[in-house]
Parts: structure tokens; C-alpha cells; sequence
């Protein structure tokens, strides 16, 4: 069957991350227009819940909740795992509304302005960030080899991106990053818009921060975090490390240093929600790919060929 | 009975603001030393419950807690009720530790920079604040007439000022907002030992910002908020608000703008905490007063003659 392009468009998968909740609630209020470019679009709210409780979850991260066995159980007794279900039976490629693209709008209390995350090297996802980085000039984060972080919202559809604005406290609504948010989505619609109309231009390259792995805070011999991020560290996300470059401080003046040779590039440093997660900041590598013919035509066929 | 002067020290009042429990842990743990001037302190978490939430409270607010009726209901179901009352019983004038002045450490979403802020006009209250802010330079908000809010931590003892520290996200760490803590920690201590010691010099005048009023966010009819912070007036905490200056703006293009006559001076300017309290800022009016010879010597006889 012969299926309409539909894309599906998420925000407050956080319960406090606010903004793009705010975004879409005046959106389908008819108080503001945003040009979706005549594409069917589904605006939904991740978690509700956890959205009326003020909070990130209420059971567990659903952004950790996409698990191939749990998109099964939509009776499980975790709220989030039955809403990931619920998502996925309502939204997801086979789902009653079928969406093939998914856009999830988070808010993160790193300094790391406006920019795109992609969850392993799917052709799909990376040639459609290849787009919006060309438009827009955003960063991308290639969030790949992390056996502790899995489960993205976003993998569960066919082609899916994150789009994190910060430095924004949480629970907090802020004039900037609403108004990113909205120009963020704009762009992507456009994007899309352009793709089903093969009407495009590609570009041939596109700059990378790869993950390589996260770091924890300093902790002391009963597992309590002893130490902060280095003031010279803190809002300097996407700016390179260098060797014996300041990482964290303790108060008894102990500076915590970067030891490694290569130099890396840290991403979400000192993001609130992590830290229960262990995760003091994430270190990636820049690099410039070229964008292969393949993605593209990944992206063309997915759109296009229903 | 003669009693010695005995201080108390609070941080985490609110679970979710960490800077100021850091810095009590790290103190406990003799990992800094902070200099209290050789004055018996205790040192407590307030809502230690909430903290390990990561939560401002558990059923309400603490620091909204301390009515007069409930310090008695140490049996309270209401969790911060019944902390209030053991907090008193613990370190209340005529507790099992007697403290006669109780300094709060707190930080906020908004922009305040540090600040002291006053419950009322207690004469000790405002003494000890006019000597804080003659030594660092820091603002006095003086929260008064509102009955909306009431039942502040430091107003259950006889002396008592809160310090406000932003912006900071709350769940977050920061160094800057620590250093920041423990600098007027030690700067408050130090003055406490002066007028204990009687070696001190009073300002003639002190600097007030006199609470007016709270406003809240625009609303559409069914009361959800409709409009943010302009980013005019975002992080302007402070600065003197004129007519027809901005205030919020809405996504449809609507900006409200501030239509009174008489200017104003806005604190806590979006204030995450703030939301469900339907206040998005506070005005105040900026005032010099006259240091009154009466304030001195409340506050003199509350650290001298026990």
C-alpha cells in the first residue's frame, strides 16, 4: 500500500524539558503558524506524566524506554515503557498513524546551543542531519557504542533525530530556546519538504562529533561526588581538550586534569540530568566525513517510495 | 541561664538546590576548612528527604513550612511540617541546641547574582543584612505584606537571613556557586564575631528593595501560562523597569509590556521553583534607609547577652 509521507514530532519526552511543550501546545492552539510545508505531522507529547509531575520520568527515562522487547508490553507496570508501546502502536512505521521520520525536541542544562544527535550510523538519520547541518550550521553528535545508554526514542522509527537546545534550567520556559526550537523545526520540515519534491541539494561533507565515551564525576570512597566541573571547563562545550587541561576541582584545591593524549572534544558538560546517570560530560572526536551516495538515496527511498 | 551563641547553618532547605549541601558535605568531611570564627555552628541539611529525590520538597515546601501552628505537629503526615517542627525542636531558640541565628543557604533560576533576603522588618535581621551588605556589597530584597507567602525557615528564630545565589539550574552543581556560598558563609560568620566581640562598624544606611508584589504569567482562559519572560526583561534581574518597558511576549507576536507609573525594580525573573506558585517576578522598590540605633542594639543584646 501506498502510504502518505507522515512525520512525527515530540517534545517533553522530559517531562521537564518545557519549551518545546510550550511550542506545540500555542501551536495547536492556532496561537502561532508553523510551516510544516504541507507534510502530515503528528505533534505529540512524550511523557505527560511526567510532564504534569514536573519531573524527567516518572518510572524510568523514557528516552531509555525503546527497547526492542519493551515496545511489546504495553501493560507493563513501568509508565514509560507502556507509553514507549503506546507511542511506537500509535505513531511507529506500522503503527495506526504511520510516521516514518521522527523528530524528538529536548532542552539540556549544557552550554551546548542549538545541535543534532544521531544514534548510530543510520543512512536515513545521517543524511537527513547532513541537511539541517548545511541550513543551519548545527553540530552533530553521533551517539554510537554506548552499551550503557540505548533505547532512543528515535530508533524506533525509520529515520530519527534529536534536537537538544541549551544551556536552559529545567522546568524553565526561555524566549531563546523556543524560539530555536521553532526554527529548528522549520528547517527540518523544509528539508523533508524538499527531499519529497527531489528537489535538493546534498552536500558532499559533514562534520561529526563522534562519541567515544562519557565520564564521571570525581567521587570519594563511599561513591558521593567529591568534586565539580573545573571552572574553566564549565559552558565550554564543543571546545577542544587538550592534555593537562582542567577537568574538575575539588574544594581542598585538588584540580582533576585530562591525561589523554588525543585531544577530544567534550559535549554535555555537567548536564543536570545525568548526573544520576554517572555521566559528568561525554568526549567525541570531530571528523569530516563525506556523505555517501547511499544515505542520500536512503533518505530519497524512504520519503519518496511508499 | 547564660547561653553561649550558637549559629545555625542550613542548605538544602530546598533538596534540588545542591551547591550549598556540597558544601556542608565537604566541610563535614574536613576535605575544606571554613573559617566560622571559633562560634559554635550546626550544620544541617534541611529537607534531606527531598534532597535524595532530587526534589524541592516532598509534599510542600519547606520553606514554607514554619508556621506557628505547625512547629507543633512534629507527628504532621505532611512530611515538611512535621521537618519544620523537628528543625525547631533541634535548634530553636529554646530547643535541645539552642541557635539564635540561622543563615539559609538557597539558590535560584533567575539571575539575582548573590543576595540577602529579609523576612519582615526584624531589627536584628536588618543590623546583621546592613553589615553583610557593607562588607560585600550584596542587595537586601525585604519580603513583607505578602500573605500569600508565609512560614519562612528563619523567621522560627530570633535572627535570621536567607542567601539567594543564581542563576543556577537546580540539580546542578557549579562552581562558581559555591565558592560564592562559602565566600558569604564566612563573611557573615566573621561579622557575628565582631558584634560578638563588640570590634564592629555599623553602617549609617543600608540599601533595600521593598517587596510590592508578585505578578504572574499571562494566561489563557482555561489558565495555562500563554506567554514567557520577554527577553528583554530575561535576566535583568535588578534593573529599574520603566512604562511600556517589555515583560512577556507570546508566540502569536503579543508583547505585554509594564503599564504602571511609578517605576519598579523586578527580582527572581523566572524562578523555575516560582511557576507553581503563579509568579514569574516580584517587584520591589529601591530604597536608602537610615541604619536605626535600636536595629544595633537588638541585635547586639540577641549574640551577647544570653
Amino acid at each position: 500500500m501506498m502510504m502518505p509521507l507522515q512525520v512525527l514530532l515530540v517534545a517533553g519526552t522530559h517531562g521537564n524539558e518545557i519549551n518545546g511543550i510550550f511550542l506545540f501546545d500555542q501551536w495547536k492552539k492556532s496561537s502561532l503558524s508553523i510551516n510544516t510545508y504541507g507534510i502530515k505531522t503528528y505533534k505529540v507529547i512524550g511523557n505527560p506524566e511526567a510532564q504534569k509531575a514536573g519531573k524527567r520520568y516518572i518510572h524510568q527515562d523514557l528516552n531509555r524506554s525503546f527497547q526492542e522487547e519493551s515496545v511489546l508490553s504495553i501493560n507493563s507496570s513501568i509508565l514509560e515503557v507502556s507509553r514507549a508501546s503506546q507511542l511506537v502502536n500509535l505513531y511507529g512505521e506500522a503503527g495506526e498513524n504511520p510516521c516514518q521520520i521522527a523528530l524528538d525536541f529536548h532542552t539540556t542544562t549544557a552550554s551546548m546551543g542549538s545541535c543534532l544527535v544521531v544514534y548510530g550510523r543510520r543512512h536515513a538519520d545521517l543524511a537527513l542531519a547532513s541537511l539541517i547541518q548545511n541550513q543551519l550550521g548545527l553540530p552533530i553528535y553521533l551517539h554510537e557504542s554506548d552499551q550503557k545508554q540505548t533505547g532512543f526514542l528515535v530508533e524506533s522509527w525509520p529515520c530519527g533525530i534529536v534536537v537538544e537546545i541549551g544551556p536552559i534550567a529545567q522546568g524553565l520556559l526561555n524566549s531563546r530556546v523556543i524560539s530555536q526550537t521553532k526554527l529548528i523545526l522549520e528547517a527540518s520540515m523544509e528539508k523533508i519538504h524538499q527531499i519529497k519534491n527531489l528537489n535538493l541539494f546534498f552536500p558532499d561533507k559533514l562534520i561529526i562529533h563522534r562519541h567515544i565515551k562519557s565520564i564521571d564525576f570525581p567521587r570519594d570512597e563511599e561513591g558521593n561526588i567529591d568534586g565539580y566541573v573545573h571552572p574553566l571547563r564549565q559552558s565550554k562545550d564543543w571546545q577542544k581538550l587538550k592534555k593537562n587541561d582542567e577537568l574538575f576541582s575539588k574544594l581542598n584545591g585538588e584540580i582533576i586534569r585530562f591525561k589523554e593524549d588525543e585531544p577530544y572534544i567534550p559535549v554535555f558538560i555537567n548536564e543536570a540530568a545525568y548526573v544520576e546517570k554517572n555521566i559528568a560530560m561525554s568526549f567525541t572526536k570531530r571528523e569530516l566525513w563525506d556523505l555517501k551516495k547511499e544515505w542520500k538515496q536512503s533518505l530519497i527511498d524512504l520519503v519518496n517510495q511508499r
